[in-house]
């Protein structure tokens, strides 16, 4: 008897060996990972209702577990970025695609970005009105051009040679960010009489600031979504795609389209998407920088990504946040906002979904 | 008589150690500078004429003068940089204002960056088609709006709003960057011929920079013009503007307007204008690579430079160069390519003007 309860347990342990080296070895294999935001804004709880933030919980698990899919199957990290991002770009929850707010004329004008890590080849998009999902034009202007940057009805000509999906302009309009252009509207006139030209002058920062705020809606105006992955190929890859800011005017660009502001991928380092009030982003080369602290410095993802968006771009004025994935699978979702809609998966394991700063 | 021999010695030593602490003094004062390039390319002498180099040496030479006048006046670094840039654009020799190259529709498409390294201010401008100097447009977006990057119509409305000087297209237009064009689409035709669809299939990096050539005139496609400068008050400063390539497409954006790919300028670093295959440059963020080389990693401004240039960019297949001065008033005009009109002035010195590799 005691032989045979000797032989159970030597024959259960072998089995549990297995399992453990069985798991270890899939880890191995797998160390996949995969990082999104979905804005970054004064994100407050109190005026959040059970039934919006369910519906962007929702929505996060959703393009989290669209991408991890992909690359549990050995997808690339460009495919997962770009079928995590078409997720969000087609809900009208976040600023990008379906969701993108108004310009000044009314009109729904997107920028998109998007990076390979392997090989430091990248497209973007910036200014574009028909093409149903800017990071898959973003692609193809990485993939299948000669250049990296695209803009306005050039672009919109190259997808159309391309067969990316074009629609009509009336595709991305909804009521909610018609209304939010309205009182942006309606804010600018106030704005205006109280202060002389709004287009005048030097640029004040908290008056700008305080302009692009909704009180009823404060996360409109960072709400870009971006997603960045490390595949089981031990490649990044990051991309970014938004309809910029509430009431944008003359063709603006901001940080979404531009390399090394609002993405950037290099396997050296890490793969990154930004989120925030763009001409801080730019002027500080956000995305680039963090890879380059770790790159020149040595510092690590999360002491890069915190000198760069909690003290660099605080001492600026800059609001914002940004994810990335480093090659090791180490991530980071760093804000300066009272929030970031934000999550990460790390191979077969559960998506964590965080929206609030404290969480 | 030893006595008054002494006493002349004395006396004349004074006088001595007067001059050179005054000029000392001077130094410590004014240690302005200012570097510039008028693109970079197959820039070979026995392809130049001695009237063609002689123009070239005359025009880089005016841009620099303007730049130093300024500088000895006590103006800033953006206003050198600013000034010096327009004597480039108002030449048909340079690939900018009215000698900007054609795109595939035959317009003049311009793009134009410049930032202030004091407080990381920038402004930029893309694909516009009616500002006559493009580099001045950049400077109102940086100082006269909120915005750092404004693109097409849309800026120029805003050029048009600030009172910036618009002229009808058709000064743009000179015979000998009509006729490149025309070769252009011939040799495109050739290579469609030959090779296919040119705007399908992965890129093809030797068929794009041969594409690029045209061996009458090798220098056209990195005709960019740039200035950096260090003023009397310790900041640094950087502008570029450029007609892009010939025959470009699809409202192709470059590395020009772009913060941290064609222009940076930090005072904790340097401040740079770069000029090359665009491409390449927005993928390294060529700018803000060598900014951050030198803050994060405590390279020289040579060493920083020799990095991305000579080989960052050379394992990519990237040509061009960059020219960039730090607030020790260091000079580089660093080049992967044949040649590079360039040139730098210290205080109130001599300008130094080359044009090809070994000079």
């Amino acid at each position: 008897m005691k032989a045979f309860l000797r032989a159970v347990i030597v024959w259960g342990m072998g089995i549990m060996m297995t399992l453990v080296l069985a798991q270890a070895h899939d880890d191995d294999k797998k160390p996949y990972v995969l990082v999104i935001h979905g804005g970054a804004g004064t994100i407050l709880k109190k005026n959040m209702t059970a039934e919006k933030e369910l519906a962007y919980r929702t929505k996060l698990d959703e393009a989290l577990r669209t991408g991890q899919a992909i690359l549990e199957g050995g997808g690339t990290a460009v495919d997962a970025v770009v079928a995590t991002i078409n997720v969000m770009e087609n809900s009208p929850l976040f600023n990008a695609g379906k969701g993108a707010v108004f310009n000044h004329r009314g009109e729904n004008e997107m920028d998109a970005s998007i990076m390979d890590g392997r090989d430091l080849n990248a497209g973007a998009v910036a200014g574009v009105r028909r093409v149903k999902n800017p990071i898959n034009l973003a692609r193809e202007v990485m993939t299948n051009s000669k250049h990296v940057m695209l803009s306005g009805e050039g672009a919109e000509e190259f997808a159309d040679s391309r067969g990316v999906e074009l629609v009509d302009p009336a595709y991305f309009r909804t009521k909610k960010r018609w209304n939010q252009l309205q009182k942006a509207l309606e804010r600018d006139q106030v704005f205006l009489d109280h202060d002389g030209d709004q287009d005048s002058g030097k640029p004040d920062t908290d008056k700008i600031a305080d302009r692009g705020r909704d009180p009823e809606d404060p996360d409109q105006k960072f709400g870009t979504v971006g997603a960045a992955a490390l595949d089981i190929h031990g490649n990044l890859a990051a991309g970014t795609s938004t309809g910029g800011m509430t009431n944008k005017r003359w063709n603006r660009i901001g940080d979404s389209p531009v390399i090394g502001a609002g993405t950037y991928a290099d396997n050296n380092s890490c793969a990154l998407s930004a989120t925030g009030h763009g001409e801080y982003f730019l002027r500080a080369v956000v995305a680039h920088s963090v890879c380059a602290l770790m790159e020149y410095k040595g510092l690590t993802l999360q002491q890069a990504a915190d000198e760069i968006v909690m003290n660099k771009l605080v001492r600026m004025g800059g609001e914002g946040g940004i994810i990335a994935v480093d090659r090791a699978g180490n991530v980071t979702m760093t804000f300066n906002t009272e929030g970031m809609y934000r999550g990460y998966v790390k191979g077969q394991g559960e998506p964590v979904i965080q929206i609030y700063k404290e969480e």
